[in-house]
């Protein structure tokens, strides 16, 4: 965090290829695979793009740590399994998850169209997903998904007073024939753990909604929710119950790890999550037939009525930035690329 | 509602036979089939054992109404379409939601279990579901499931300021080897209209979050809420999202209606909603294989750990309702019974 702050002060714009080739680089250097490099890259360039920071190339610095460490696998060859017509599942053998992704893509998009509805289970990865870049790949193939993953015991239950949930996100994609499509990707905690951990080195109270001391009372001190209690879950009993189906769904439902079990199997070295992730695609075309566009460009109706009334798209911020990046390239502090360089020496 | 508050004063205990009973001459007085009334009362009957007394035999007065204003069809004969290896529509064909359920629900087991995952579409059906009810007949197949719906325009997308989404549930079920199953069941809204309804009829001000003014602004009047404003969603623009997910996926995706829609479609009748459902299910062990039932017990830790800590279960209230009704007989005021038997004069 002490890098996002200092890069405040000067700021490169780099393009597509320039941040690609950055990635690249680096982890080359740190022994991953052209495979995976590849699709890590991708996912990291594509959130930076989209001006999501905390998404983008910051996290090669984590990665790398955790790679270090020996909290993922640099070189992992993941390995696909078909289970069942509808289910396809990657052991992603202790590597980060993008590659797993890539390699389960065209089977997921495969049973999607023969079935109608697929799953992909995605285990043994170490988290460094952006869930709207892999839902955009869904849905420039016209299907509709959702997907989400746990993370580590951060957040406590509506109700509790210690961490057992993730940050659990979870994310909803929807193809539409004219635009772009219409994607959201949230967390169920109320707020990211990194805005409190910059409260807390401000010095600054935080609302008391974000999270809970240790005995499960709301609570405006940073330091007491990090170090003794927990954070919350957004929208009180309902936020909790959807973050405890996201652990049971991408957990044990598809033999991996809940939260509170990666925190375990992280052992105090602060990597990167282990977990695994999960991810239904379901193609329109096979519930209403030739009917299906017209059906699906229905939607408009509802994104035009709520655009009209002045709410927002979850989207729209998204696109817009992403097409600011194409033309002008990705803001990027120099700071943080100094600091990426440096993980090459 | 005047009803359920004169029937504070005289309460009769009714058994599970006693209240199918009613259910059963009801409907079938007013000219539902054999298996509609079977299938409509077994969902209201559940539904008020479980002190449900918004979703159980309450309802029949809706139901009564909306058939009688010809808003239902009440004999309506449900059709099976098995659409793809992994989708099965069911056309209710007018009639109410539990039928058509009940038409659908094998062939989506059948299917769950061949191909891993499932999707029940249930289109141009009245509402009348519980979907807590539903989605525990996948969890004893020891299937899980996600179950969801739009209603009617009476909800703002957060940021706006005017009816748009319906307060469309979505529920959750896991099957637990070892104990009843973990299952949640909730409205994207807020709080329920009904509710903001009692307050305006008592005079009272609501709580500013549950909705907002014309402009948008936050609204503590009920009748300004209810007749110039909007309802609000759950945890703001994440439950927002969320509610629009429920509409995209349970409407266009599957063919039927937006809620804003089936508010047309009510043509100002004011009766039931009239929409789809969408239930998708999916087999653990198609996933995990011999390992699932210890994959699935796991949860257990999950379970206990948010009981350790003092939070509860979506699910708790509901079995502890169910056990006293199946022990003493389910609560119902005698007033609401009255009100009942007078359907059939």
């Amino acid at each position: 965090m002490k890098d996002l702050e200092a890069c405040q002060e000067a700021t490169l714009h780099l393009d597509r290829d320039a941040l690609m080739a950055l990635c690249h680089r680096v982890l080359i250097h740190h022994g991953f695979s052209e495979e995976q490099a590849d699709a890590l890259g991708g996912t990291l360039v594509a959130a930076q793009l989209d001006a999501s920071h905390s998404h983008g190339i910051y996290r090669l610095l984590g990665i790398i740590d955790t790679v270090r460490k020996g909290g993922a696998v640099a070189d992992a060859v993941p390995e696909v399994a078909d289970v069942a017509p509808g289910v396809v599942r990657v052991d992603a053998k202790g590597g980060l998850s993008p590659c797993a992704f890539e390699r389960g893509l065209p089977h997921l998009v495969t049973k999607a169209r023969d079935a109608g509805i697929a799953l992909l289970a995605i285990n043994h990865c170490v988290h460094s997903t952006a869930l709207w870049v892999e839902l955009e790949r869904l849905a420039e193939q016209g299907l509709v998904a959702i997907a989400c993953n746990p993370t580590q015991a951060y957040v406590a239950p509506n109700g509790g007073k210690q961490p057992l949930l993730g940050t659990n996100p979870i994310a909803f994609g929807w193809p539409y024939p004219s635009d772009a499509p219409f994607i959201f990707d949230f967390a169920t905690s109320t707020i990211a753990r990194g805005d409190i951990e910059l409260y807390r080195r401000e010095g600054k109270a935080i609302p008391e909604a974000w999270g809970v001391d240790r005995h499960g009372a709301p609570c405006s001190d940073p330091a007491e929710v990090l170090d003794h209690g927990a954070m919350t879950t957004f929208g009180e009993h309902k936020g909790s119950a959807l973050a405890i189906m996201i652990e049971l769904m991408a957990g044990p439902l598809i033999g991996d790890l809940l939260s509170v079990e990666s925190s375990e199997h992280d052992e105090g070295r602060l990597g990167l999550p282990y977990h695994g992730e999960l991810i239904i695609a379901i193609d329109p075309s096979r519930l209403t037939g030739q009917a299906s566009p017209a059906h699906m460009e229905r939607s408009e109706l509802l994104f035009d009525a709520i655009l009209g009334q002045g709410a927002r798209l979850p989207s729209q911020r998204r696109y817009r930035e992403r097409a600011r990046s194409l033309e002008h390239g990705a803001e990027v502090s120099l700071a943080l690329v100094k600091e990426i360089e440096a993980l090459l020496v």
